[in-house]
Protein backbone atom coordinates (compact mmCIF):
# COMPACT_ATOMS: atom_id res chain seq x y z
CA UNK A 1 0.00 0.00 0.00
CA UNK A 2 2.94 2.40 0.41
CA UNK A 3 3.90 4.76 -2.47
CA UNK A 4 7.28 3.61 -1.85
CA UNK A 5 8.53 5.61 -4.64
CA UNK A 6 7.97 8.53 -3.03
CA UNK A 7 10.91 10.00 -0.58
CA UNK A 8 8.47 11.42 2.01
CA UNK A 9 6.63 7.86 2.51
CA UNK A 10 9.99 5.63 2.14
CA UNK A 11 10.96 7.77 5.15
CA UNK A 12 7.29 7.76 7.06
CA UNK A 13 7.60 3.77 6.29
CA UNK A 14 11.36 3.56 7.10
CA UNK A 15 10.23 4.95 10.39
CA UNK A 16 7.08 3.24 11.57
CA UNK A 17 9.29 0.10 10.63
CA UNK A 18 11.58 0.94 13.80
CA UNK A 19 9.01 1.68 15.31
CA UNK A 20 7.27 -1.79 15.32
CA UNK A 21 10.74 -3.07 15.85
CA UNK A 22 11.32 -0.83 19.22
CA UNK A 23 8.10 -2.48 19.95
CA UNK A 24 8.96 -5.71 19.93
CA UNK A 25 12.62 -5.09 21.51
CA UNK A 26 10.61 -3.33 24.82
CA UNK A 27 8.74 -6.59 24.68
CA UNK A 28 11.16 -8.55 24.88
CA UNK A 29 13.08 -6.69 27.38
CA UNK A 30 9.94 -7.41 29.51
CA UNK A 31 9.76 -10.50 28.97
CA UNK A 32 13.36 -11.10 30.22
CA UNK A 33 12.66 -9.25 33.19
CA UNK A 34 9.86 -11.54 33.64
CA UNK A 35 11.97 -14.17 33.25
CA UNK A 36 14.34 -13.35 35.74
CA UNK A 37 11.24 -12.48 38.16
CA UNK A 38 10.23 -16.47 38.14
CA UNK A 39 13.57 -17.80 38.52
CA UNK A 40 14.51 -15.18 41.54
CA UNK A 41 10.69 -16.32 43.24
CA UNK A 42 12.40 -20.10 42.36
CA UNK A 43 15.14 -19.59 43.87
CA UNK A 44 14.25 -17.64 47.21
CA UNK A 45 11.79 -20.50 47.75
CA UNK A 46 14.44 -23.54 47.07
CA UNK A 47 17.12 -21.49 49.49
CA UNK A 48 14.74 -20.23 51.64
CA UNK A 49 15.88 -16.70 50.57
CA UNK A 50 13.21 -14.20 52.19
CA UNK A 51 16.02 -10.97 51.09
CA UNK A 52 15.53 -12.23 47.17
CA UNK A 53 11.60 -13.19 48.12
CA UNK A 54 11.42 -9.76 49.30
CA UNK A 55 13.08 -8.38 46.03
CA UNK A 56 10.70 -9.94 43.46
CA UNK A 57 7.97 -7.63 44.59
CA UNK A 58 9.60 -4.67 44.02
CA UNK A 59 10.91 -5.82 40.79
CA UNK A 60 7.33 -6.17 39.62
CA UNK A 61 6.63 -2.38 40.14
CA UNK A 62 8.98 -2.49 37.76
CA UNK A 63 7.35 -4.74 35.20
CA UNK A 64 3.54 -3.09 35.37
CA UNK A 65 5.33 0.14 34.47
CA UNK A 66 6.89 -1.74 31.53
CA UNK A 67 3.24 -2.98 30.45
CA UNK A 68 1.67 0.30 30.72
CA UNK A 69 4.69 2.07 28.75
CA UNK A 70 4.51 -0.59 26.01
CA UNK A 71 0.47 -0.87 25.88
CA UNK A 72 0.58 3.23 25.08
CA UNK A 73 3.23 2.55 22.42
CA UNK A 74 0.98 0.24 21.05
CA UNK A 75 -2.13 2.71 21.31
CA UNK A 76 0.17 5.53 19.76
CA UNK A 77 0.93 3.34 16.51
CA UNK A 78 -2.51 2.45 15.97
CA UNK A 79 -4.08 5.68 16.00
CA UNK A 80 -1.23 7.29 14.21
CA UNK A 81 0.53 4.55 11.43
CA UNK A 82 -3.00 3.28 10.91
CA UNK A 83 -1.23 -0.44 10.49
CA UNK A 84 -2.64 -3.31 8.36
CA UNK A 85 -2.20 -6.79 7.87
CA UNK A 86 0.71 -8.06 9.46
CA UNK A 87 1.78 -4.41 11.14
CA UNK A 88 -1.58 -4.75 12.61
CA UNK A 89 -1.39 -8.15 13.81
CA UNK A 90 2.04 -7.61 15.82
CA UNK A 91 0.12 -4.32 17.39
CA UNK A 92 -2.29 -6.62 18.85
CA UNK A 93 -0.20 -9.65 19.12
CA UNK A 94 2.03 -7.42 21.98
CA UNK A 95 -0.73 -6.16 23.62
CA UNK A 96 -1.75 -9.54 23.87
CA UNK A 97 1.75 -10.55 25.02
CA UNK A 98 2.59 -7.70 27.97
CA UNK A 99 -0.74 -8.62 29.31
CA UNK A 100 0.34 -12.31 29.84
CA UNK A 101 3.90 -11.22 30.77
CA UNK A 102 2.56 -9.17 33.08
CA UNK A 103 0.54 -11.72 34.80
CA UNK A 104 3.67 -14.49 34.91
CA UNK A 105 4.84 -10.94 36.94
CA UNK A 106 2.15 -11.30 39.26
CA UNK A 107 2.51 -15.14 39.47
CA UNK A 108 6.39 -14.68 40.55
CA UNK A 109 5.48 -12.03 42.96
CA UNK A 110 2.84 -14.57 44.66
CA UNK A 111 5.81 -17.29 44.92
CA UNK A 112 8.07 -15.05 46.53
CA UNK A 113 5.58 -14.23 49.17
CA UNK A 114 5.18 -17.53 49.79
CA UNK A 115 8.89 -18.01 49.77
CA UNK A 116 9.25 -15.09 52.16
CA UNK A 117 6.10 -17.08 54.58
CA UNK A 118 8.09 -20.86 54.30
CA UNK A 119 11.29 -19.20 55.03
CA UNK A 120 10.13 -17.69 58.05
CA UNK A 121 8.05 -20.61 59.64
CA UNK A 122 11.88 -22.39 59.30
CA UNK A 123 11.07 -26.15 58.55
CA UNK A 124 12.00 -27.37 54.87
CA UNK A 125 9.01 -27.72 53.54
CA UNK A 126 7.51 -31.25 51.53
CA UNK A 127 7.16 -31.02 47.67
CA UNK A 128 9.79 -28.51 46.93
CA UNK A 129 11.70 -31.69 44.28
CA UNK A 130 8.13 -31.42 42.51
CA UNK A 131 8.38 -27.25 42.78
CA UNK A 132 12.19 -27.75 40.96
CA UNK A 133 10.88 -29.85 38.30
CA UNK A 134 7.73 -28.15 37.23
CA UNK A 135 9.67 -24.26 37.49
CA UNK A 136 12.43 -25.86 34.81
CA UNK A 137 9.43 -26.69 32.93
CA UNK A 138 7.73 -23.47 33.16
CA UNK A 139 10.35 -21.05 32.48
CA UNK A 140 11.44 -23.17 29.16
CA UNK A 141 7.95 -22.19 28.31
CA UNK A 142 8.44 -18.97 28.43
CA UNK A 143 11.50 -18.55 27.48
CA UNK A 144 10.72 -20.44 24.06
CA UNK A 145 7.63 -18.92 23.79
CA UNK A 146 9.45 -15.34 24.04
CA UNK A 147 12.44 -16.71 21.59
CA UNK A 148 9.10 -17.81 19.10
CA UNK A 149 7.87 -14.29 19.18
CA UNK A 150 11.34 -12.71 18.56
CA UNK A 151 12.10 -14.78 15.37
CA UNK A 152 8.13 -15.61 14.77
CA UNK A 153 8.94 -19.48 14.76
CA UNK A 154 5.60 -21.54 14.45
CA UNK A 155 7.41 -24.55 15.41
CA UNK A 156 8.44 -23.44 18.56
CA UNK A 157 5.28 -21.49 19.09
CA UNK A 158 3.50 -25.14 18.28
CA UNK A 159 6.11 -26.88 20.92
CA UNK A 160 5.22 -24.53 23.79
CA UNK A 161 1.35 -25.06 22.85
CA UNK A 162 2.02 -29.11 23.34
CA UNK A 163 4.13 -29.04 26.79
CA UNK A 164 1.39 -26.95 28.78
CA UNK A 165 -0.38 -30.72 28.68
CA UNK A 166 2.52 -32.00 29.84
CA UNK A 167 2.33 -29.29 32.18
CA UNK A 168 -0.81 -29.72 33.73
CA UNK A 169 -0.36 -33.33 33.82
CA UNK A 170 3.08 -32.82 36.46
CA UNK A 171 0.80 -30.59 38.06
CA UNK A 172 -1.91 -32.92 39.09
CA UNK A 173 0.49 -35.50 40.28
CA UNK A 174 2.40 -33.49 42.70
CA UNK A 175 -0.85 -31.90 44.06
CA UNK A 176 -1.99 -35.56 44.54
CA UNK A 177 1.28 -36.40 46.71
CA UNK A 178 1.27 -32.66 48.82
CA UNK A 179 -2.20 -33.95 49.60
CA UNK A 180 -1.38 -37.24 50.76
CA UNK A 181 1.53 -35.24 52.72
CA UNK A 182 -1.20 -33.19 54.44
CA UNK A 183 -2.95 -36.16 55.49
CA UNK A 184 -0.09 -38.11 57.40
CA UNK A 185 0.83 -35.00 59.15
CA UNK A 186 -1.79 -32.43 59.64
CA UNK A 187 0.94 -30.34 61.41
CA UNK A 188 2.54 -29.92 58.00
CA UNK A 189 -0.84 -28.73 56.67
CA UNK A 190 0.22 -24.72 56.33
CA UNK A 191 3.51 -25.11 54.90
CA UNK A 192 2.05 -27.84 52.37
CA UNK A 193 -0.68 -25.55 51.08
CA UNK A 194 1.95 -22.54 50.95
CA UNK A 195 3.70 -25.01 48.10
CA UNK A 196 0.54 -26.02 47.02
CA UNK A 197 0.05 -22.05 46.19
CA UNK A 198 3.59 -22.12 44.66
CA UNK A 199 2.25 -24.75 42.14
CA UNK A 200 -0.58 -23.57 41.67
CA UNK A 201 1.16 -20.30 40.79
CA UNK A 202 3.79 -22.61 38.26
CA UNK A 203 0.59 -24.24 36.69
CA UNK A 204 -0.58 -20.24 35.94
CA UNK A 205 2.86 -19.32 34.66
CA UNK A 206 2.62 -22.31 32.18
CA UNK A 207 -0.51 -21.09 30.90
CA UNK A 208 0.49 -17.85 29.86
CA UNK A 209 3.38 -18.78 28.57
CA UNK A 210 1.37 -21.28 25.95
CA UNK A 211 -0.97 -18.26 25.41
CA UNK A 212 2.05 -16.02 24.40
CA UNK A 213 3.20 -19.24 21.56
CA UNK A 214 -0.68 -18.64 20.59
CA UNK A 215 -0.11 -14.99 20.21
CA UNK A 216 2.82 -15.81 18.06
CA UNK A 217 0.67 -18.05 15.84
CA UNK A 218 -2.21 -15.66 15.23
CA UNK A 219 1.36 -12.88 14.47
CA UNK A 220 2.83 -15.03 12.05
CA UNK A 221 -0.64 -16.89 10.45
CA UNK A 222 -3.28 -14.83 11.05
CA UNK A 223 -5.06 -17.70 12.58
CA UNK A 224 -6.59 -17.37 16.64
CA UNK A 225 -5.80 -20.83 17.89
CA UNK A 226 -7.29 -20.33 21.23
CA UNK A 227 -9.52 -22.84 22.32
CA UNK A 228 -8.42 -25.12 19.85
CA UNK A 229 -7.49 -28.38 21.46
CA UNK A 230 -3.89 -28.96 20.79
CA UNK A 231 -4.39 -32.07 19.31
CA UNK A 232 -6.43 -31.07 17.19
CA UNK A 233 -4.42 -28.70 16.05
CA UNK A 234 -3.26 -29.01 12.00
CA UNK A 235 -0.07 -28.82 12.31
CA UNK A 236 1.64 -29.20 8.81
CA UNK A 237 -1.21 -26.68 7.52
CA UNK A 238 0.25 -24.20 10.42
CA UNK A 239 3.84 -25.27 9.15
CA UNK A 240 3.28 -24.91 5.59
CA UNK A 241 3.74 -21.41 3.77
CA UNK A 242 1.51 -19.41 4.72
CA UNK B 1 -12.58 14.75 12.31
CA UNK B 2 -15.47 13.62 9.84
CA UNK B 3 -16.12 15.73 7.09
CA UNK B 4 -19.55 15.53 7.91
CA UNK B 5 -21.01 18.12 5.19
CA UNK B 6 -20.03 15.24 2.58
CA UNK B 7 -23.30 12.52 2.37
CA UNK B 8 -20.73 9.93 1.58
CA UNK B 9 -18.83 10.55 4.57
CA UNK B 10 -22.13 11.15 6.62
CA UNK B 11 -23.01 7.64 5.67
CA UNK B 12 -19.55 5.66 6.81
CA UNK B 13 -19.70 7.57 10.08
CA UNK B 14 -23.58 6.28 10.05
CA UNK B 15 -22.20 2.79 10.10
CA UNK B 16 -19.41 3.46 12.01
CA UNK B 17 -21.34 4.59 14.81
CA UNK B 18 -23.51 1.24 14.06
CA UNK B 19 -20.46 -1.41 14.27
CA UNK B 20 -19.48 0.53 17.47
CA UNK B 21 -22.83 0.01 18.94
CA UNK B 22 -23.48 -3.64 18.23
CA UNK B 23 -19.50 -4.41 19.35
CA UNK B 24 -20.93 -3.16 22.97
CA UNK B 25 -23.88 -5.22 22.25
CA UNK B 26 -22.08 -8.14 21.57
CA UNK B 27 -19.52 -7.66 24.89
CA UNK B 28 -22.55 -7.16 26.96
CA UNK B 29 -24.17 -10.27 25.53
CA UNK B 30 -20.55 -12.21 26.28
CA UNK B 31 -20.75 -10.41 29.68
CA UNK B 32 -24.43 -11.69 30.54
CA UNK B 33 -23.50 -15.10 30.00
CA UNK B 34 -20.13 -15.40 32.15
CA UNK B 35 -22.39 -13.57 34.87
CA UNK B 36 -24.75 -16.60 34.43
CA UNK B 37 -22.01 -19.13 34.54
CA UNK B 38 -20.77 -17.46 37.62
CA UNK B 39 -23.94 -17.62 39.50
CA UNK B 40 -24.47 -21.60 38.35
CA UNK B 41 -21.44 -22.51 39.10
CA UNK B 42 -22.09 -21.08 42.60
CA UNK B 43 -25.61 -22.79 42.75
CA UNK B 44 -24.03 -25.79 41.33
CA UNK B 45 -22.02 -26.43 44.58
CA UNK B 46 -24.51 -24.72 47.15
CA UNK B 47 -27.09 -27.62 45.90
CA UNK B 48 -24.96 -30.26 45.43
CA UNK B 49 -26.55 -29.77 41.69
CA UNK B 50 -23.24 -32.17 39.99
CA UNK B 51 -25.76 -31.85 36.91
CA UNK B 52 -25.76 -27.87 36.97
CA UNK B 53 -22.19 -28.72 37.41
CA UNK B 54 -21.47 -30.12 34.34
CA UNK B 55 -23.49 -28.03 32.01
CA UNK B 56 -21.52 -25.00 33.40
CA UNK B 57 -18.19 -26.34 31.60
CA UNK B 58 -20.40 -26.69 28.18
CA UNK B 59 -21.55 -23.28 28.26
CA UNK B 60 -17.97 -21.88 28.26
CA UNK B 61 -17.27 -23.05 25.27
CA UNK B 62 -20.09 -20.60 23.96
CA UNK B 63 -18.36 -18.15 25.78
CA UNK B 64 -14.78 -18.42 24.66
CA UNK B 65 -16.45 -18.62 20.66
CA UNK B 66 -17.79 -15.26 21.64
CA UNK B 67 -14.26 -14.16 22.29
CA UNK B 68 -12.99 -15.39 19.29
CA UNK B 69 -15.97 -13.37 17.14
CA UNK B 70 -15.84 -10.03 19.22
CA UNK B 71 -11.97 -9.77 18.80
CA UNK B 72 -12.33 -10.67 15.20
CA UNK B 73 -14.66 -7.63 14.67
CA UNK B 74 -12.33 -5.24 16.69
CA UNK B 75 -9.41 -6.75 14.52
CA UNK B 76 -11.56 -5.86 11.45
CA UNK B 77 -12.80 -2.38 12.94
CA UNK B 78 -9.08 -1.82 13.33
CA UNK B 79 -8.08 -2.17 9.87
CA UNK B 80 -11.47 -1.07 8.29
CA UNK B 81 -12.36 1.96 9.71
CA UNK B 82 -8.43 3.28 11.59
CA UNK B 83 -10.54 4.41 14.80
CA UNK B 84 -9.27 7.48 16.96
CA UNK B 85 -9.40 9.01 19.92
CA UNK B 86 -12.20 7.55 21.86
CA UNK B 87 -13.25 5.26 19.06
CA UNK B 88 -10.01 3.59 19.62
CA UNK B 89 -10.03 3.52 23.03
CA UNK B 90 -13.57 1.31 23.00
CA UNK B 91 -11.88 -1.02 20.42
CA UNK B 92 -9.09 -1.37 22.93
CA UNK B 93 -11.13 -1.28 25.79
CA UNK B 94 -13.40 -4.38 24.63
CA UNK B 95 -10.38 -6.37 23.02
CA UNK B 96 -9.28 -5.96 27.01
CA UNK B 97 -12.86 -6.89 28.43
CA UNK B 98 -13.09 -9.89 26.27
CA UNK B 99 -10.26 -10.68 27.87
CA UNK B 100 -11.03 -10.27 31.25
CA UNK B 101 -14.79 -12.11 30.37
CA UNK B 102 -13.06 -15.34 28.85
CA UNK B 103 -11.27 -15.65 31.99
CA UNK B 104 -13.61 -14.99 34.64
CA UNK B 105 -15.62 -18.16 32.55
CA UNK B 106 -12.60 -20.39 33.11
CA UNK B 107 -12.88 -19.29 36.83
CA UNK B 108 -16.55 -20.70 36.46
CA UNK B 109 -15.57 -23.84 34.82
CA UNK B 110 -13.36 -24.07 37.85
CA UNK B 111 -15.65 -23.70 40.48
CA UNK B 112 -18.44 -26.29 38.50
CA UNK B 113 -16.01 -28.93 38.28
CA UNK B 114 -15.31 -28.20 42.20
CA UNK B 115 -18.95 -28.55 43.02
CA UNK B 116 -18.95 -31.94 40.70
CA UNK B 117 -16.20 -33.45 42.86
CA UNK B 118 -17.64 -32.39 46.01
CA UNK B 119 -21.07 -33.28 45.18
CA UNK B 120 -19.84 -36.63 44.29
CA UNK B 121 -18.22 -36.92 47.35
CA UNK B 122 -21.48 -36.12 48.92
CA UNK B 123 -20.53 -34.97 52.79
CA UNK B 124 -21.63 -31.25 53.39
CA UNK B 125 -18.75 -29.35 52.79
CA UNK B 126 -17.52 -26.89 55.72
CA UNK B 127 -16.79 -22.96 54.71
CA UNK B 128 -20.24 -22.91 51.97
CA UNK B 129 -21.29 -19.69 54.11
CA UNK B 130 -18.02 -18.10 52.58
CA UNK B 131 -18.33 -19.12 49.30
CA UNK B 132 -22.16 -17.49 49.43
CA UNK B 133 -20.84 -14.38 50.67
CA UNK B 134 -18.30 -13.68 48.99
CA UNK B 135 -19.97 -14.98 45.54
CA UNK B 136 -22.65 -12.60 46.69
CA UNK B 137 -20.04 -9.55 46.06
CA UNK B 138 -17.75 -10.76 43.27
CA UNK B 139 -20.87 -11.28 41.06
CA UNK B 140 -22.16 -7.67 41.61
CA UNK B 141 -18.64 -6.89 40.70
CA UNK B 142 -19.35 -7.99 37.61
CA UNK B 143 -22.40 -7.20 37.11
CA UNK B 144 -21.76 -3.64 38.14
CA UNK B 145 -18.28 -3.18 36.25
CA UNK B 146 -20.41 -4.45 33.13
CA UNK B 147 -23.12 -2.03 33.97
CA UNK B 148 -20.44 0.83 34.01
CA UNK B 149 -19.10 -0.67 30.91
CA UNK B 150 -22.74 0.05 29.06
CA UNK B 151 -23.20 3.75 30.72
CA UNK B 152 -19.88 5.03 30.40
CA UNK B 153 -20.45 5.13 34.10
CA UNK B 154 -16.95 6.38 35.97
CA UNK B 155 -18.50 6.57 39.58
CA UNK B 156 -19.49 2.87 39.40
CA UNK B 157 -16.28 2.12 37.87
CA UNK B 158 -14.43 3.25 40.91
CA UNK B 159 -16.62 1.67 43.27
CA UNK B 160 -15.85 -1.85 41.79
CA UNK B 161 -12.39 -0.81 41.99
CA UNK B 162 -12.56 0.05 46.41
CA UNK B 163 -14.58 -3.65 46.51
CA UNK B 164 -11.96 -5.70 45.14
CA UNK B 165 -9.83 -4.37 48.32
CA UNK B 166 -12.67 -5.83 50.20
CA UNK B 167 -13.57 -8.95 48.25
CA UNK B 168 -9.93 -9.51 48.87
CA UNK B 169 -9.42 -9.78 52.90
CA UNK B 170 -13.03 -11.30 52.91
CA UNK B 171 -10.93 -13.86 51.08
CA UNK B 172 -7.88 -14.36 53.16
CA UNK B 173 -10.46 -14.40 56.33
CA UNK B 174 -12.66 -17.14 54.82
CA UNK B 175 -9.01 -18.84 53.72
CA UNK B 176 -8.18 -19.30 57.47
CA UNK B 177 -11.02 -20.48 58.89
CA UNK B 178 -10.48 -23.35 56.27
CA UNK B 179 -7.22 -23.88 57.15
CA UNK B 180 -8.70 -24.17 60.69
CA UNK B 181 -11.52 -26.73 59.57
CA UNK B 182 -8.98 -28.61 58.17
CA UNK B 183 -6.20 -28.44 61.27
CA UNK B 184 -9.12 -29.96 63.57
CA UNK B 185 -10.39 -32.45 61.40
CA UNK B 186 -7.69 -34.10 58.58
CA UNK B 187 -10.37 -35.93 57.12
CA UNK B 188 -12.09 -33.36 55.92
CA UNK B 189 -8.49 -32.27 54.17
CA UNK B 190 -10.10 -33.35 50.42
CA UNK B 191 -13.13 -31.78 50.32
CA UNK B 192 -12.16 -28.16 52.17
CA UNK B 193 -9.03 -28.29 49.44
CA UNK B 194 -12.24 -27.82 47.10
CA UNK B 195 -13.44 -25.33 48.43
CA UNK B 196 -10.28 -23.75 48.68
CA UNK B 197 -10.10 -23.65 45.09
CA UNK B 198 -13.68 -22.55 44.75
CA UNK B 199 -12.53 -19.72 47.12
CA UNK B 200 -9.62 -18.89 45.40
CA UNK B 201 -11.68 -18.64 41.56
CA UNK B 202 -13.77 -16.49 43.43
CA UNK B 203 -11.41 -14.07 44.27
CA UNK B 204 -10.05 -14.17 41.23
CA UNK B 205 -13.31 -13.26 39.28
CA UNK B 206 -13.02 -10.11 41.91
CA UNK B 207 -10.05 -9.20 40.17
CA UNK B 208 -11.32 -9.70 36.72
CA UNK B 209 -14.60 -8.00 37.73
CA UNK B 210 -11.97 -4.86 39.29
CA UNK B 211 -9.69 -4.95 35.60
CA UNK B 212 -13.08 -4.61 33.71
CA UNK B 213 -13.97 -1.28 35.77
CA UNK B 214 -10.32 -0.63 35.01
CA UNK B 215 -10.93 -0.64 31.59
CA UNK B 216 -14.13 1.24 31.58
CA UNK B 217 -12.03 4.80 33.13
CA UNK B 218 -9.61 4.04 30.48
CA UNK B 219 -12.22 4.32 27.75
CA UNK B 220 -14.23 7.27 29.67
CA UNK B 221 -10.96 9.15 30.67
CA UNK B 222 -8.14 7.81 28.33
CA UNK B 223 -6.63 7.24 31.77
CA UNK B 224 -4.58 3.98 32.40
CA UNK B 225 -5.16 3.29 36.15
CA UNK B 226 -4.09 -0.39 36.31
CA UNK B 227 -1.02 -0.59 38.98
CA UNK B 228 -1.66 2.20 40.72
CA UNK B 229 -3.08 1.50 44.16
CA UNK B 230 -7.11 2.83 44.77
CA UNK B 231 -6.26 4.74 47.96
CA UNK B 232 -3.94 6.51 45.81
CA UNK B 233 -6.32 7.66 43.07
CA UNK B 234 -7.60 11.22 42.46
CA UNK B 235 -11.20 10.52 42.25
CA UNK B 236 -12.39 14.15 42.26
CA UNK B 237 -10.17 14.50 39.11
CA UNK B 238 -11.40 11.35 37.58
CA UNK B 239 -15.11 12.39 38.29
CA UNK B 240 -14.48 15.72 36.89
CA UNK B 241 -15.34 16.54 33.59
CA UNK B 242 -13.08 15.38 31.23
Amino acid sequence: MDITSDTHSQHISKQFNQELEELKTHLMTMGGQVEKQVQDAVTALLESDSRLGERVSDDDKAVNEMQLKIDDECTRILARRQPAASDLRLVLAVIRATSDLERIGDEASKIARNAVALSEAGNGPKGLVEVRHISEHVRKMVRDSLTAFARFDIDLALQVVHEDDAVDSEYTSAMRSLMTFMMEDPRSITSVLSVMWVLRALERVGDHANNLAEHVIYLVKGLDIRHIDPDELDEDALKGSS
